[in-house]
């Protein structure tokens, strides 16, 4: 049994997930296979237990940004199909092969220096070309260089050409101008090939949801299998439910007077007398000082963090006295009706829903919960006496 | 042997921390004693690395944030004094006793409650009375209160009255007046004890560096021993030298025509030809992405980050070609003379030090090095095939 030892957690609704998963799935081609993006610790919301739930709700494979978070899932027993979507070492080749991890190739170059360090004994490397339509990020430009890779991977035993991929930059904006140019692009990659290759895939969220083109036989879905937006600017703007909560509890209450500041700097002092708390969450966890003036739910009532947000701790001015203990949520609800969207954090840091959820990092534990049953606390901190 | 399969890593420099706290360590009266605050993955830099070496330079004994965090350094075989700086549960006194940790008391209430879970055989828990002076976080604010505990303490055989701290909240202000009135709050409640314990701490590292005053017989220095500054307005504003750097590789670089774009949003595009590389680190390893503009040092050069910063990836405008492997180096130096102090990454996100260095998270492997000799490697994402 998981031990932890502080206030502070993470709330991740299996079922949320478990639903967003199966309505994205429900609205695509049958034939149309469905890649969770599961990168940067299924962003923020613990890579193994998401890994799991989106294949039980119709995920076809994983996709993850690196090679250790891929192997991560297969020492942890996940079977289904991984691909890597950065680049990865030719070294490492023999690695990735022998745990049956799918990576991205862009440079024939590559291949052949991956070809002379993968020894003997090893299955086949399943590689997918990345084509670059516009993302200006990785991946060949030319069609001429996708045909000597596929020429090349018929002539050796090493490599097994699976898919070939793209990665649009704008799908999630109302102009469809510069998203029409990477699709006839990528078409255009995809016509030279002599076979085409078991997966074809360039949508990410904005592609899946917001255009009936982009679906090709995979897409790659991260941002709203956590039932957050993936676009402001194109329907559906309504999103699934959000997976991910933020909470914590008092653990300090007081009452100042007038004039007494609150704080690194002294930075805020009451005006008359007020209750202040303390929670033990702060800018190590990913709860940023930015976030100053930010307001949470503390015992179901909105209360405005006051002073800056240190390190381990913040304090937030409470409408009136509430006992040590009391729950308050940073992101999500407590079932009253009030709640604070990934969204409405990202507006305040003047960034995107993506960042926010990976800022809250791996001090900070994940409580997994179905209907609101506790099935499972990760805490990545401290693994036990 | 740790394996790690990307191309992003952060550099301790051990001798440079060892330095740093020795020069601290040097600069106090030879009785006071320096407990270095480890806490937050010792601000990132990787918490039982930096625990070993602070106290091989001259540290008594260190502090953390949380309980989860003390148990880990006794669990990986540190014997020095730890104390927790955040308010654990009653409920977890028995653990923090077992493994002699020190842990902070504000409340008798918290003490009777403690005492009543501990059960038999434990031995005393050794706590310190955190006063509040001014800070507004967490603390007793009346002398009635730690004569009481003092009292009870007394009566007990589960506790032992090892302490008593309080926390500066302007101790690195050019303005000495709030934290003369912190000194004097500290002082009268030090003057109501009927016996001094062992610990009388108040100074954080622009306590220690900056005022004579703050030492009693014990100080928390934090920031400094990481070589960075603990106060932009006194003296000494020099510091020590700078132990975190942040480096990367090119993993992909290209040509791109004018007019051609570049990252998520389309959003930089190119007025000449360009050359761009591509460097495998983003927001999800906390660099932000309000780092778009900031410049790194690519080849010993200068270049400019390039288009939104993804979550794993970042694109930067070369001067002019380089090959794929050149080193990047985002926070520190590449031995060139050019350097990018933490503090110009701090300016760029409109934030301090401290908060930077504790963004870059576990995704990063710290490679911890003495003189140019790289002596080990820590990649909390992946433990090895
Ligand atoms: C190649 C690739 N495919 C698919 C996805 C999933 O995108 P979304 O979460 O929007 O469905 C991403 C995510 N990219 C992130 C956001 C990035 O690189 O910044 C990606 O890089
Ligand atoms: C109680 C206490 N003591 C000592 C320190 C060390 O401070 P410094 O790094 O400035 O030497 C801290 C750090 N505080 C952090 C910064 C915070 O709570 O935000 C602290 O909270």
């Amino acid at each position: 049994q998981t031990q932890y030892f502080r206030d502070t957690w993470a709330e991740i609704d299996l079922d949320a997930l478990y639903q967003n998963v199966k309505t994205i799935r429900d609205g695509l081609p049958r034939e149309t296979k469905l890649f969770a993006a599961v990168k940067a610790n299924a962003y923020g919301h613990g890579d193994f237990q998401i890994a799991k739930e989106a294949l039980k709700a119709g995920a076809h494979g994983l996709v993850v940004a690196l090679l250790d978070e891929a192997l991560v899932l297969r020492q942890k027993g996940i079977k289904a199909p991984i691909l890597v979507l950065g680049l990865i070492r030719p070294a490492d080749a023999g690695v990735a092969a022998r745990h049956h991890i799918s990576v991205p190739v862009v440079q024939l170059e590559w291949l052949k220096e991956a070809g002379r360090t993968m020894g003997a004994g090893v299955p086949p490397l399943k590689i997918h070309v990345k084509c670059d339509t516009g993302m200006g990020r990785i991946g060949l430009k030319h069609e001429e260089e996708l045909k000597e890779i596929e020429q090349f991977i018929k002539q050796t035993d090493e490599f097994e050409f699976e898919g070939i991929f793209t990665h649009f930059s704008t799908a999630d904006q109302a102009s469809e101008k510069y998203y029409q140019g990477q699709l006839a692009a990528f078409k255009k990659f995809v016509s030279v090939l002599e076979t085409v290759p078991k997966y074809v895939h360039a949508a990410n969220s904005a592609g899946a949801l917001c255009h009936n083109d982009s679906f090709f036989n995979a897409v790659r879905v991260g941002i709203a299998i956590y039932g957050l937006s993936a676009s402001q600017e194109r329907p559906p703007l309504n999103k699934g439910k959000q997976v991910f909560s933020l909470h914590s509890k008092i653990v300090h209450v007081k009452k100042i007077r007038p004039g007494e500041c609150i704080g690194y700097g002294a930075a805020y002092q009451a005006e008359k007398e007020e209750w202040i708390a303390t929670i033990p969450v702060g800018y190590a966890d990913g709860w940023l000082r930015k976030l100053e003036g930010q307001s949470v739910i503390a015992g179901g009532e909105r209360a405005e963090i006051v002073g800056r947000i240190c390190m381990d701790q913040t304090m937030v001015r409470l409408p009136h006295y509430m006992p040590i203990g009391t729950q308050v949520t940073l992101i999500g609800g407590q079932g009253t009706g009030d709640f604070i969207t990934v969204e409405e954090i990202a507006e305040k840091l003047d960034t995107i829903n993506y960042e926010v959820i990976c800022m809250i990092n791996f001090r900070v534990p994940r409580f997994y919960k179905r209907g609101s049953k506790l099935i499972e606390v990760e805490n990545p901190l401290f693994r036990g006496v």
